[in-house]
């Protein structure tokens, strides 16, 4: 099956590029309410699934004995830019649990933002584990293992304790399975598993609503999106999509970015969860893709539309700051 | 028409992301000899058209009265990642006609190269037009200007009277119409035409083999090449995939990305000019589409065939230098 082409990106009046992907949104009771392409196809969610990565670390008691808060959470759910604000929580979120950047296995990469990359090669510092953009997600997961009373060495790997509870996580909250046979291994080295975004959809329904979750599961959840959406600087950055969207639209839209153009999010007062992929794994697609999906599930509230709609539609501008061009979706989107 | 899918992405066994495309070659009459896809649809080929934008340069004397040799001539059709070997050559190209980074038009943006974004930063300088990619293109622009007596002031803009010279280059080797209908506005703020593929290649093989173009353009063509197969690192940079390609094989392979996954290429010795372009406009995937078609054209060379090979299935690798993936031709393609 060929999935439609969702989004153009005009130079001028001429179509120079096309990205195709699907997308699903469900309901916490598992109906579907919209698909486009193929939504069975197994997918990798990659960082999009964080924030149920992250519901061990408050199941486990870990946030609350740490005095973790609504940022603490929100960055343990992030992909971060690199920026000083993150750097700093992520070394404060380990310090609470005795622990430095030396217990981080996720690796060294320069921060995402060239502007957070200038001016820590300008003050002669350099990279370190603190700025991968996993870096707050491993925190949490090194708090919630010393909390835990679990030996924190190799717990990026398949198998290590923390990881198994990782993966009861997943399943439980998608329905799918999760094994060896879906696995591969993320760009912060911890397993990632191909499922369809039909679950994903389904299971950020489950999240929004606690419906068909545990108690104690349904209220780490809740908890976890609100600080997302009550602190979105820190599940992204200064000029990332997730934090400007979020931050426009406090509290009523959750989303999550994932490497290779995925997104799961929510639109908690409808009670559904969104998943899609584009194809080719372009980011400024999957955005565009996604703003989109969401505007048509709040069709009726001016606000939320308006907002939106200021991502729909993002425009290409070039060295000099000409307008020349822009992205928009296409009439199978839209 | 849909494109076929050219190149998948796999993490693990499982294909994560694909690519379409579609793919010209032809040889110096205009024959076509291999198409995939629709190479009919209007192409902007952005920066793979550099060398055939650099034929003033040479044809008006300014290459020779300033002394300029192959790194100089490369440069003038590069995408240059910002390096400090790219930048002080432009500098010095400028020089020679009495100018500096002022009269540069092309904007600022800090290197393509993180690691040279870092060294500068880390010597306290700051980004200006030298470090843009397109700075020696339009360092050749300036100096053929100054040569030819023609005010070098708004040479960016259509109806300059050099870029008209550029526009009637392009008409000439490619065959097609330029015009303010199928115009937009470039990166580097100069005119790009969006052109059929099939024109491209067919304008390749004619700059690889003077065939069909006057003689003084047959020769400037020849120069040019030859300049950029001489001194890849001044096509791109030390970790750019035209600098390693033609690196590997001297003198026997031409490649120029543009923006947007294009690109223009050749194999100058069996006289075969090559365009493509991927439909989502990823650099990953024009790489190992342009390695494998032409592998495919040199198929009874192993040397050659050994060497593209190595393009044709790179490998992906985290943050820990895990390999977690790679890149491959479908059958479609390969």
């Amino acid at each position: 099956m060929s999935n439609p082409v969702l989004v153009e990106v005009l130079r001028g009046d001429i179509v120079e590029s096309r990205h195709r992907g699907a997308i699903a949104v469900f309901d916490a009771d598992g109906k579907a309410v919209l698909e486009i392409g193929d939504t069975m196809r197994p997918t990798f969610p990659r960082s999009a699934v964080k924030s149920i990565q992250a519901l061990p670390l408050v199941e486990t008691g870990a946030a609350d004995a740490y005095g973790f808060g609504d940022k603490e959470l929100a960055l343990s759910c992030a992909s971060h830019d690199g920026e000083a604000g993150h750097v700093e929580l992520a070394r404060a979120m380990l310090a609470k649990a005795g622990l430095d950047e030396q217990a981080l296995e996720c690796g060294t990469h320069w921060p995402s933002s060239q502007k957070a990359t200038i001016e820590l090669a300008r003050s002669g510092g350099t990279a370190n584990a603190l700025h991968n953009n996993c870096s707050g997600k491993h925190s949490g997961f090194l708090c919630a293992c010393c909390h835990a009373g679990i030996e924190h060495r190799g717990y990026v790997k398949a198998g290590h304790r923390y990881q198994e509870m990782l993966c009861e996580a997943l399943e439980n909250v998608t329905g799918a399975a999760h094994s060896a046979d879906n696995r591969a291994i993320d760009g912060c080295s911890i397993p990632t598993y191909a499922v369809p975004l039909r679950n994903l959809a389904h299971g950020f329904a489950r999240m929004a609503t606690g419906v068909g979750l545990g108690e104690e599961r349904a209220k780490a959840a809740r908890r976890l999106f609100a600080a997302c959406m009550a602190e979105p600087f820190h599940v992204g950055g200064s000029e990332s999509f997730d934090t400007l969207l979020m931050g426009r639209a406090p509290g009523r839209l959750f989303v999550k970015v994932g490497a290779e153009g995925v997104y799961c999010a929510a639109v908690p007062e409808l009670g559904l969860g969104i998943a899609l992929k584009c194809d080719d794994g372009a980011f400024r697609a999957a955005e565009v893709m996604v703003a989109t999906v969401m505007a048509k599930l709040v069709a009726g509230d001016e606000t939320l539309t308006g907002i939106l709609r200021e991502f729909m539609n993002p425009v290409l501008t070039n060295r000099n700051g000409m307008v020349v061009g822009g992205l928009r979706p296409t009439a199978a989107l839209a």
